[in-house]
């Protein structure tokens, strides 16, 4: 089953991140997910909602659970989430006793978007590691390069001669940019219950989820279920990290092209022409970007979330959102190793 | 390692579709990649460019290889494509002396795009029946509730009354046309060489590629290496059937919410009200109606194809056909069950 | 007011289209309105529902109709769309007899999109005829030049000399598709009424519409209010149209880079660098390209139209269709221009 | 030529601006490229790089200057940008002396990025007001209705009670957010010269960029020629303001369906059902919302923008982002409209 190239086993030795993809995985979403359900049960605790033991249980029990898979699949084909059946599966596994402590005055969405931003502030760290290293790179290749002579291209015509430093410095800026962003990125937590109330939690409801998410590492601010802007948020700069190395692939190949300012290793072979070099990993940055590009449309079509919860605008960001943090993690990894391929950049 | 929800252990549950995902396995891929191997060396020995018994070692071999998949994959990583290590893999297995007629001529986008058509051919096929079977289903409705009573509605606000048969003959009519047009829809073999010349095959190229595609049950047709139209004609016809089911998804999550004209069984459960029936089915229509309309921008994107071949152009089609061919399919499953869980429509 | 470069004084010089812009205009949306009301006077009088009386004075009163702007933009402002104050102020020109029988069993959808299809058909035979054009032009660069050889390439990449007649046909092939399916396009009547039954007309509804259909020389076919197949599918080809002009553009864009294999006269000049010849129409082409299939993504999103008629759904068709269309106008336009100027292609 | 709604003598009553579309005329962007003209002049007086008489003949010719529109438009359809020809023309305004110091340095990507940024920063200023009284107006209903109870919805069913407050928090919180980030948000100079490096400026060319941001108010920094992520932030950050406006239009459509917790004033009529009173600004919100959503994508796409300056590139994001900036504009002064015609939310 292998819909997506991030996924399948093959294409993804091309177009795959082995780093970032396990945590779109559905373990890591369970493991999140279970992480959830116990630092609820403890700060619920700690407020004197429900009583340490039972906190004390579903903690343990969610370190060690292994979910009955075959049932999680048929129930969110039914309920369209997972998380009604997971915490049915939870609750059967605590004891009747702390079941009822369990999950308490939360919602699916509560647990899902949570799992989420868990994995992606994991995964952003990651990320912002790569951007670094991608700079470094580039500042390696201003050292050896920086005054070669390239020349300097305005639509696609030879304009007037520059340094490579010059054309370094524009491939960089925008890198140091988002190594900055992603390293401010806030992840909130997300807990609002039923309709975003936490109508269960009476005047406690806030302390609560301040506790929660201090346990969990994200930050704390009220209910988002229905106001996305989190994701459209983290979306937007995946696709503009992605746009702007597909900008270096799009350089590179132009470059490859016209061959005698660049000398690259590495390059892919040709089952038809045994003489080819092809600059596969700058192509692919082309491809990435406009795939990114092309998915944070349906992004922002989900900020249009009716009332307290849209499954079907929900739903969309499902299909769309792991897909871009991937796509940027193999535009991250392909231009690291691309650069530090260059061999040769611009004349003496 | 599920990117994809269509991948998902659970998440394809809900939106994925156990018989239509496998077409798109690497398995699948790769068993269509071995047949256009098997049926272009058959070809070319019916023209007197190889011997039989090389074609006959070819096919005897393509029938029953397995190839190393971790070599396949590093492959890919450095080629950007996987045909390259694959045909030397199949070289190895076939012999010295069959080797030198194996894939004589071809390049690996004859080989990945004729793959693609294969398989789309059979999903096609399979999502013509399901039309037929929604449409019957509607048909039933009809004949049960078709006279009932249905306020028509104009700018979300009650407009005059209607019947059901007036709402299900909005539904049915453009279905009926995307079942001719996928019953009609045209399959072209691609096969071109290093590039679309068929450089190789001299005077004989035309001739051996209209057997090769009579082999295949492709239709024959010059190269369409960078003409990608073939990609996006069947992307449209995806899109517009998932919209239509998306419009059909919308009219239902609608009427679930108004409450009084429609029954439905089958309904969601929530994790935090047990009071609830929600139409999930109707609202992942919606999902996937904006999640094909969404990759469909990136699809004609890729119709600005440079040159002989792009590689960036092409790979993010791999990046978003597969899926909307997988989507487009749950949206069939899920209309069909949808369309079958209607317990009444309309108002007697 | 100028939003939109095809509206521009100066930017639809280079991205405009003086001859299909006008049939977006509001005079000619005016004008196609008022001729669908005459027609539909004409038709309903036919089949005895209006005296032939009101229906003469309505067909000779809409021929000479000057509508009031100004209250025409408030009431859109108010109402959603142009027909009811069109109406308005129609029924008080005709006076009141025959006012009684204007507009009889329409409802404003009918109005706009047949409107819009009277227009699309007269655009689409003129586009029909600028591919024509395109593709002489490239039947004669195929007999200058076409056994010249270009070195082919695939992955940005020189791979193997093609010449330049197998360039030409890779451009040359999916024009002579488009221009075949312009001819054939289906341009039908919207003729539903307040909800799509034609509720005002009884039994003689289908045979109005028919008549209807053939005054204004459009096919008739049922009302498709909330099924906008027909608008999905004249976008999908005005985005195919522009995507394989794109391609040409990018393929002549990066001839013009490399320099030695093409001569264009007409370039642009620089502000800053007076030696440059921008390959401007080329770059053009891919901006239309990549416009498109950018828009092409909304207009598969409003086929998510709920109910009987989607205000929300209907109304982002305006924002993207219009401009869909003078965008492929304009490419057509540049499209023929650039292949006019090419000096030279290939080498001897 | 009224490609776009928003250019368009009746439909820009619905979906139009009059406020803010302006800045997007033909003139305002003259206006604001002389502006540019006559402060680099001034720039490069005070560093000394040019005589002081002629930045001040220069700024006194640009404070009248009136360009032949018609040369301009040809112009541009040759060189693919207006400013060759601008120049052309103001040489010839400020005398064969002047001249010489006229654009000094400068190229046609400086005039128009700069021009573009002088006007989006008023304009931003203008939607920043529009946030807060929006914001205001929400207040005023949260007083007058806070306490009112509405029926929470999650997946399309009524889910459990909440309070209009609840609703409004979630309608509010975003809004806030949107009116900081566009207080914040950085409006930077463009100025590179040829191909980005200042070349004819020497030493001084950081220093005069400086200058020339302080006398346009725009803040400093090094060109982003073929660096877009100003451009890609700006419109993400419009596509995020109309996305939540749409969530505000869609929630209204759906209480107006249901009718029994809404009540709101200057809905729309029909021309075929005289009772109705359409929530037409609410669903104009959502097509708007879903007009950006779409267009968003495709100033993604032109991040990939290659080498120095790509013609391609930059003339998409001309199709897009004035049109996404009026849009925005439309969604808040519907929005602020819409709640301002509410008359009653939720019951007692």
């Amino acid at each position: 089953m292998t819909a997506s190239p991030f996924d399948h086993p093959f294409l993804s030795g091309l177009i795959g991140d082995d780093e970032i993809a396990p945590y779109f995985s559905a373990e890591a979403d369970l493991r999140a997910m279970l992480s959830f359900e116990a630092a609820l049960a403890k700060a619920e605790a700690a407020h004197g909602l429900i009583p340490g033991d039972a906190a004390k249980k579903i903690a343990d029990t969610c370190a060690a659970f292994s979910p009955d898979l075959t049932s999680l699949r048929s129930a969110t084909a039914r309920d369209g989430v997972v998380v009604p059946d997971l915490v049915r599966q939870l609750r059967s596994a605590v004891g009747a006793e702390a079941a009822k402590s369990l999950h308490l005055g939360a919602t699916s969405q509560d647990v899902i978007d949570t799992s989420l931003m868990i994995r992606l502030k994991a995964v952003v760290f990651l990320l912002a590691g790569r951007l670094s290293a991608i700079a470094a790179g580039l500042d390696t290749l201003d050292r050896q390069f920086g005054q070669n002579r390239l020349m300097g291209h305005t639509r696609m015509q030879a304009a007037i001669p520059i340094t490579v430093s010059d054309r370094l410095d524009a491939w960089r800026a925008p890198l140091i940019t988002y190594r900055d962003r992603l390293t401010e990125q806030s992840f909130p937590v997300q807990f609002g219950g039923a309709a975003g109330t936490l109508d269960k939690l009476g005047a406690q409801g806030p302390a609560i989820r301040a506790s929660l998410a201090g346990e969990l590492g994200l930050s704390d601010r009220p209910q988002w279920q229905s106001g996305r802007l989190p994701i459209a948020d983290i979306a937007g700069l995946f696709a503009s990290i992605s746009g702007s190395l597909g900008k270096i692939g799009q350089d590179i190949a132009l470059l490859a092209q016209a061959g005698d300012e660049i000398e690259i290793s590495g390059g892919g072979t040709s089952s038809a022409m045994a003489h080819k070099q092809n600059p596969v990993a700058a192509e692919a940055l082309i491809s990435l970007a406009r795939f990114n590009a092309t998915l944070l449309s349906g992004i922002h079509q989900s900020l249009v979330h009716e009332q307290e919860r849209s499954g079907a605008a929900w739903t969309l960001e499902w299909l769309l959102l792991p897909q871009m943090a991937i796509a940027t993690a193999a535009s991250l990894r392909l231009a690291g190793e691309l650069i530090g391929n260059i061999r040769r950049l611009g004349a003496v």
